[in-house]
């Protein structure tokens, strides 16, 4: 283990910046900036440091997905609807061999059948859902854990 | 009822940028300028604004759709190639409870296979297909006569 | 154009009949009777001569269609039950080629997965699907408006 | 509860008029005639009035279960060859909101795959399916038990 | 072999009362009328005696199929749209039990993949397809045939 | 028919035990006790011995059913979630050759998809289902009618 | 129509040569030389001169349906087995543009569901199922009338 | 929030107890005991009392969860092969309205098709599957967060 | 090779203790104790020594195969029903790594279409199908040949 | 029992006659030749004549197959690729009514989804696969044993 | 044919800016920019002018396609991801009917399931996979043929 | 690399010997002939050697693909129909390990669902479709090339 910060890039995928404003019996009453505020809390008691993006597009997700190598250790992702529908951001993530977590606020598995299937999961490091904000936060805990065994 | 205009945001999906250049017996011959004036030309007759965009990034029209709340009304939406492969555009359209019509110039049902299944479909208000550019139109006052009712 | 009324013969399928009385939820408080009223409201102004029939059966229905032929220049049909079961209505949809429209009350694509397949819509010139009443006089305006074209 | 007496509507679907004369080793010996007087016999005992009808035809089917509203307090049905097809007897049964059961002579499960899918089964308030005559009176039995704890 | 004539009971199919009338590149240019004329001649020669009838109704077939027990010995049945959706006409000729030939004047496996699946078939004697008004000749002979090797 | 009396082996599969106590909604609000009795009560008016049993463990009911050979004239069995999954009990109940009527508190046909197939159906004699406690006694009944036949 | 014979290529399929032998309550009691000769006195009667052949092998099948051209005015092949998996032979019977008529002796649509589908009856002018060696004799009459109408 | 200690059931599926012992690849090194140890280890710090259990049998997983009712108020499980066939264990999860979160040791999604449906998880708060040890780990804090949060 | 005996665990999966009392058209006449007799005598002089267990449980057979390691140098098992249902049971196989038969009395390609897919196999040494107690007796053979090739 | 001596034919698919020399991690490194060589070895123990045949050729195993009527008692086949893809040599297999054992080299449930179905498994006695060579030997073995059965 | 240049757009689709980068083993190790140098030199000997292009946007390659009209003869295009996904970029290829050629440096037929499907290929021209960089030299050649012919 | 002549089998599957006389819309003017010219000519520019075959049968196919073994560096074949069907063709590919194109001269992604699939593509090199000829001489190239570079 070295002293260097552990460096994350976080990802919120499409919709996601309108967090608490809509269904929030789906996705909860925590607007996307309450929800990075948690994650720089906790990001400052593991030592990491984060870096937080939404976008509402596939392509931009790529690109960034490509540009953290060399630039971060981690990445956590929340890729919502690009989860049922996206290659390229599954192979942006394969390609780029940063230990990848993609997370969901909701149980994508209690609904509709589309969402059950991930084209990222099988490229991911593994996959959190169910727990609104909390998701993120644990797969920001299980990345630095991991780290922190290398 | 108030006195305020009643305003509608047009969005035409991929592609629609080239109608009446391409593939004219399934498309027709109208371009797009044709198609926008008998929206404007309708418009005008039903006491509606119009903003009309097109773009052929999926992104872009997420955006879009999201920027709707609280400047439109109701939204009519030609997903062109998207209507059968974005979840994105689904869940902006869900997302912001704008009442909101899914259009098609051709019959997709008359058409290959995976052309029958919409991703937004559930999530509109209802879906007019096959008309061509009166696809637009009734939907521009079905909205209306929505509107009217409440 | 000639000065010939526009013949259209706008058929209600199985348990229409129903209207207003059952699931209103989902079809709305409208009776069939204001249905029809509202539908012979529009066909004045537009012009149009309606024969509105409602039955239960198939093959009634079947022979309605072929009775169309040279009696009738368009026909709107709400195929109900029968719009997912029915290759009979397809076939003489197809057979007497006279314009016909296919409408529903509700939006079946937010419905049950059984309801998302028509096995007419691909042998009619579109499909509206949704707006409850609306949709009706909707496809009445798409006909008189694809007669005044031609 | 009250005096009034409970009235039943009991339907035959297709093909059942030949019960008794065709395909004895899968439907049994019984004439449908012999089934009708089962059913009277044991609704005399559970002071419950029956009106009993066949029918070959999906659309009268239909229209019998439509005109049950007010006239009867449960239905059992036996919709044979229609259970596997008819979207237009489900919504009937549906429309109507009349407790019914769906009664099967023979085992459906034990016989050919396409008979393992009943249109009329998550409309009904259960299904009975195997015992022959039985299976009729099992149901009308359910239903008066139905009626007694309300 | 007796002198009995031999009584063939020809079922013609929703919208075959079109025939000659409407997609001719399909279904030819013959007319209903042209095909039971025939149908009448080769069964003068066959020493058969021919009732023909056609319906558009499911019921009404049912019925006509159930009443041939007794009155006929043989069944030609074109089951045109029923062919793919009717469970009760096949319970109809498999409870009848008298030997029925299904014909179709088009190449059904040349069509929509829907066309491919007949519910009859597999309870007729066999099934002849794709030789226009010849597919009702052989099938009468076919049954000729049959009735004379009893 | 001789004295002995009819004695039934009846079954209750995992989770039942918790009957009237979870998700009443679906269930209903009697315990498994209260069942029991209904049961009891049952059998004693029709001169029948119950043996009563609950298990959550697919082995030990496949051993009851195996060990009701000699012991039990029949079975009545609500599989409950092994109905969808257990080829073990099929075949329990296939081996035994005793009379079984598979049975379920609730409309199994009208909740999740992966509830409408039993792999227990086709081997038992009959199945009842969303009549709550009354489908254990109507399977009762029907068994004990069965036996009054033979 | 000329006074030149009319040329008929007859293809049996593999296994066909032991009919008569196998499994006759399927395929019958004739033997292939029954069948044979059954076919060359129908020939006779309609002017037709025949040539017959068998084979267990695909590749031989194609190349005697390629030969055909310019040799032969018609074809009757029973491709038995390789119905439902040559390609090559359904490319075969495409490429000469001879008229074919494929015939079976059982009813293909009886039996299991892989017999269901055939590669070759969409290239072909029809299909004859289950009528023994009358398959074979009413798929000759056919192309024997189809020839007389040209 | 009192001070009562924070009660959490940890269930082990089959096959778990050889953990560290088989396939060190897909499950790692660790042991059961080991995992067993760093679930107490974060227990203690987060104030949480775990009883933990492993069993190979579906029913006796089933009976455990059932009688956790009252005396835990959350559950860790990594239901391990019961996840994609046991309908029972869902059936117990649902029925007891305990918080339970599913952890999978392995990435699930990355293996092989059977192992991408869980019956469990969508009855349970949320899913976590790929981090090894820290799979449970991280749904002891997700629970410990609900808690907390109530 | 070591004098040491060939100690081979025999397991017989579900209902296989009814062996010769049940459905003796699928599975013969032989009881359960004439198969483990023939099995010993094969072992004799095979210089194998056998432990011989039944199970209705899955659990209990997941748990013998589990302590197999370090006692046992092969395995024969009969799944029987567990074979389409066990995704436990395969895991318990895979994670011993203790070269295994799978065995089967019937040919279970002859029978029902869910009983041809076994979760077992894959990871099994091999399957033997369709012998009878033979089946066994050859797993017997296969392992101890497999055992002197090492 | 006589003194006849028990002929057998086995039959070699396609491409095993590069046995030996191709993918050995999956078929093993013995030739065909040595295959066949440990068979004859076997066949003098068990007192049968073998006739081992190779043939890359569908039709050619067809042939061999129909031959062995009334010259060979029973029939050991690896139909190798011809497994998944021959109904020819299933209808073979089935005609003959010699007592047949398909056999494969490999495990062919552990490779591809297309090898785990077989259109010769359903007409053969049983089937044996994953053994190697051995997989043949058992196979002589079984019919050797069925054979000393009548 | 003039003397106009051949001029030819080069698309590259998401992620394939990492060449040479990324899984090496699967695209290999050249870089992007060596394809590039590649082309050219390739495209100086065919007398063509090339414009290459690579983006991860899906919306953008639409643009792109459809800006060639009139600027391109002939577009190489290598979706890489949205092969699979893109019904947009169909619709830009199949719209302005420039021939275009799909490229692909892996075999996709070798690979994952969701691969083998191409939403692109049946509106290009052709498609040539598993070359590495000489499918892209291969696709040029193809077209400069093409062009060469007209 | 050597000075040895790059040996080449260039295959012609089942009906390509009518090239050029059959469906010129789909396979071009060309006959087989001209086909075999075009790849001499090549061959002589790259310095390689051909030997060309054409076959309708799939077992001589095989045969030639086996014996290519040490006679050939490469092979480019046109499975044509067998592309859909023989998993032998694709097993003899696989096992003589010599670099092996396949090619089409028809885009068969643009035509029946059934040619978008191939058994030989995941074992070959790659596949080019949709040229005419020019599949062919791309797919010598591509061979040449490969060779180079080795």
């Amino acid at each position: 283990m070295t002293n260097k910060p552990f460096r994350v890039l976080v990802l919120h995928g499409p919709n996601l910046n309108l967090l608490g404003q809509r269904e929030k019996s789906v996705y909860g009453r925590m607007t996307l900036g309450e929800v990075n505020r948690a994650l720089i809390d906790l990001a400052k008691r593991e030592g990491a440091e984060l870096d937080i993006r939404q976008s509402n597009s596939e392509g931009e997700l790529v690109t960034w997905i490509q540009e953290a190598r060399g630039r971060f250790d981690a990445i956590v992702i929340n890729p919502a609807a690009y989860t049922h529908t996206s290659v390229a951001i599954r192979e942006a993530v394969s390609a780029v061999q940063i230990p990848t977590v993609e997370v969901h606020l909701s149980n994508i598995y209690a609904r509709e059948e589309f969402r059950h299937h991930s084209f990222i999961a099988p490229v991911a490091k593994g996959q959190i859902a169910g727990f609104g904000v909390e998701s993120y936060l644990l797969g920001l805990r299980a990345l630095a854990k991991l780290k922190s065994k290398n």
